[in-house]
Order: C-alpha cells, then structure tokens, then sequence
C-alpha cells in the first residue's frame, strides 16, 4: 500500500491518526498541496476529485474519501477496533462521523476556503474553480458555534464519541475542533466538555501525527 | 424495527429503495415534514438534528444518517449485498457513496434549500434557522452540472457506479439525479451515458417506492 499525505492539511490527517493509532507502518507520499500538484495530470489519474488522501491498494486500485480509506484499513488490520465491535455500534460510528463531517468539518471548511486570501476562486476542492462566497464564511463560523454546543452536550455524558471506546468520530471531531479553534470560530473555554475531551484525547500519541 | 420516513423527502427516499432492493417490511412511521413535525419536541428526542431518515432499533437505540441506517440493515440482512462482497468492495462503496453525498446531493440541495420561496431561513436542516443564500444556490445548480458530467464520464464504462453490482452507491446516484432533473439543473439528454444508466435503475421495481 502506499499513502498519498500532505502533512499541512486537515483531511488526511485525520487517516495519519487513524494509520497511528492501529500501529500501522504505510508508506507515505507527500503530495504539495500549496504549489498545486494536486491538480496535475499525474495526480488526476490517482484521484480524479483533485484531493488527499488517498491510498493506493497493492492491486494499484485507487481509495480516496476518509471513511472509504479508514473503512479498508480497519478491515484488513481489525486491531484495535476504531469502528465499531458489532452491527449497532458500526451504524452509530458511521452515523457520528457523517454528522462531524456534514455538521462540523464543512462549517470549518466554508469558513476558512471562502475567507482566506490565498483561496480566492478555490472554495471547494476538486478540479472546478468556485468563487468565495463571504456569506458562507460566516454561517460556516456560526454553524462552528452551534456544532460545538452540540458535542458539548454528548460530552457530558459520555467519554468519547459514541460513548466509552475511542473511535474514528473521535479523530474526526478531534480535527474540527482544532480548526474551529485556529480560525477563532470557538473558543474553547467556552465548552467545558468539549475541552476536557479535547485535551483527553489529545494526549494520544497518534493525535501528535 | 421502526422506520421514520417521510414519502416527499429524498433523503428517507433512499432508504426506502435499499429497504426495497433487500426485500424487507419493516414498520415505517410518516413524520410531517411540512409542517415541521421534525421539529417538535417529541421527535428531537429521537433525532437532535431534526431530520428524517431514522431507523429505530428493536433495543430503541436510534440511528440516523442514510448511510449509517444502510450499513446497519446490510449487517443484518445481507443478501443481496448492496455495500461490497469484500474489503477493498465495501471501501470502494463507501467512496462512492461519499462522494454523491458531497458532490452531488449537497449541490442539488443548496439550490433548492437557498431558492425555494417556502424554504426562507432553512437553508439548512436541523434545529437552527440560516438565512438563504443566493450565490450559493447557483453555485449549486453548477456543480450539479459538473458532478452530472463525472458520472456520465464514469458510466461510459461502467454499468453500476462501482463497475458490475448495484449498491447503495447508484441509489444515492438516482437521487441526485432525479433531484438535478427536476430542479431543471441538468437536461438528461446532454449526458448520454448518464441518461442510459438512469433509465435502466429506475426500471427496478424498488425505484418505484
């Protein structure tokens, strides 16, 4: 196998942490995201959405997307279990994942791809040039807000995300955290929960990836 | 089982075809969409984020998110699979599925959710109210265009979206496409491959639902 990685960017990060925590040892191909090379033809032939990560499997077939990828590898190395023991518990690990990525990690995408002056006509991914939109900077910050009163709430019961064992939701609103944080969206005082699972699992080597 | 539909919405409309293709009869409840029973109190209880599909399992734990519900029925009742026969299958499904969701469902509604005269202040689902975007919902009819061709160029050689099976993946397909048609994003007939793969899922009786 061999994974395509750009250690500045917040998506394949979240397979960096997810490779990390199973003890997994893949090698690793940066792709540079900031000269572009994302959209050259050569990379296009790998993952025709112009994105990372991806991971090429030892047949030479192509996986991109964060769940597809996290989803081959804890099929094939099931040690330790990052999604789910049984049928219920694999339908919630899905169900919060999607919910971080729709709920969370788009608001902080919008905030950050549509305000930042180096992104200008790039607010989506992908091969297509899309204009910045301001007004979706700001409901992407307001939608950080309203996200994070949410995880807030589940974190007072519960130590992670679908409740006592550490999963890939935990990765995933791990990372939009820190991006709520860094483009001053929240401010982490403010969700006494929300921080101390923050600082929890923060502590984990795999999340120093 | 307890299946929480809603027959005019698209996204429960999904797992209503999935349902179908599996051959399974499972107790579906209506939630009035329209007049914003999503939003009572007694259905956040079910789901907080205000929104259809949920499946109510027998223990009364609740799963929402359609690709979650999915993963949940195909454990349960695998045949005939419509999530992948193997590893690297099920992460290719998964793929797939991920991006209709974001490329394809997420355009179509943002220009829905940010054109249509009823739909003033819910631009988004869920508890909170976000004021429509006009930009937003042409981009949307933009990308629905683009994503139409990516599939187009994908069903030139293929007969399903992952090659040879039918899975989840072409009925969130469908319904983008259908979505895309009616919102008068695309005109079907520009988009040959696309149009061919169209008419020949929705000739499946469990399309009819």
């Amino acid at each position: 196998m061999k994974f395509y990685d750009c250690s500045t960017a917040p998506s394949p990060r979240r397979v960096r942490i997810f490779i990390a925590e199973k003890g997994l040892d893949i090698p690793v191909q940066q792709v540079d995201l900031r000269n572009g090379e994302q959209l050259s033809a050569t990379f296009r032939a790998l993952n025709a959405d112009c994105a990372v990560p991806v991971l090429q499997l030892d047949d030479g077939r192509m996986l991109s997307e964060v769940v597809a990828i996290c989803q081959y590898l804890e099929e094939v190395s099931p040690d330790p279990r990052l999604m789910g023991v049984d049928a219920a518990e694999r339908a919630t690990v899905l169900m919060w994942n999607a919910k971080i990525e729709q709920q969370g990690l788009s608001a902080t995408a919008d905030a950050f791809r549509n305000s930042a002056k180096g992104f200008k006509d790039r607010a989506l991914t992908g091969p297509h040039n899309y204009a910045q939109i301001p007004q979706l900077a700001e409901r992407g910050m307001q939608r950080a807000v309203h996200f994070s009163q949410r995880l807030d709430e589940l974190f007072a019961s519960n130590a992670y995300v679908i409740g006592k064992a550490i999963s890939i939701a935990d990765i995933s609103a791990f990372l939009f955290v820190e991006f709520a944080s860094r483009l001053k969206a929240i401010d982490l005082d403010d969700f006494e929960n929300l921080r101390r699972w923050h600082e929890s699992v923060g502590e984990r080597p795999a999340f120093q990836r």
